[in-house]
């Protein structure tokens, strides 16, 4: 097993992302269509876009360790989203169903400032500049999204699902 | 569904996050005896004892809440965990192990700052500044845990996977 460095190391947390990514982009979509709250719907739709653009950088990324872009199944994304639909199925128009399924989406933005958190010291750590900006450019844009949700959590969205009790 | 409200919400991610600390704490073991570098080894035992602690400040919580301490499956952190596992079980004896096991150690801690971000921003609005403070020492811990993995991965551990390869 000493062939598995940190370039495969690398390698199958690009893969592991990338899947997160793609399977965010069609949840992300059902989430807008589920949120009470204009602001949230915004939100949603905002961050769906965001993603096909962090596809686009996770292609080139691909592209510069010489690997095709291909996916593998990520355990973590697969359970996270399985919290927000049984958000969207057991709080259904009630309340606290937009809490709820914000706090949902900032457990997904967590798990990938995560990954990209070490997939960018990964790259640094590899000599991949090019790499690394590209895989920063995305964790900025996840942690102000990440930020954009609590300042919605906390401006508006908490409160309706507090004062509606 | 109208009796869902901010309460109700606050409850059930509190019995998410009780289950995914109870399910940390055997995993947690598991890791430090699995990391090959002894200052991993260390932080993931330091965190096994913090965990310990955060267990029984949700205990405080479920009490104010006049409910009793009860788990409920968190699929996410069974997703995270078991990335973590397939970490241990493929990179076992190869250079990147703990550049691998320290990431997903890091997807755990911030699945729980996420919770924790949420729980403590509910109970400050259901007027509960008690469990607020506690849900804030806990989501305290949990940042510094995550700083100091990286601090550990940009200092030794990511470099000793390169290094080796």
């Amino acid at each position: 097993m000493a062939d598995k460095t940190l370039d495969t190391l690398f390698h199958e947390t690009l893969k592991d992302i990338y899947y997160a990514e793609r399977k965010l982009t069609t949840n992300l979509r059902k989430m807008a269509r589920a949120a009470q709250s204009s602001d949230l719907k915004a939100a949603f739709e905002t961050h769906e876009d965001e993603t096909q653009t962090q596809l686009e950088r996770l292609t080139q990324v691909f592209d510069m360790i010489g690997k095709r872009p291909r996916g593998k199944t990520c355990d973590a994304i697969e359970g996270i989203i399985s919290e927000a639909q049984e958000i969207m199925e057991e709080f259904k128009g009630s309340p606290a169903h937009d809490a709820g399924l914000l706090a949902a989406a900032q457990a997904v933005e967590h798990y990938e400032i995560s990954r990209y958190g070490s997939l960018k010291a990964w790259a640094v750590e590899l000599g991949m500049d090019d790499a690394a900006k590209l895989l920063d450019a995305t964790l900025q844009e996840e942690l102000a999204t990440d930020k954009k949700l609590s300042d919605l959590a906390n401006g508006v969205i908490n409160a309706a699902a507090q004062n509606a009790a």
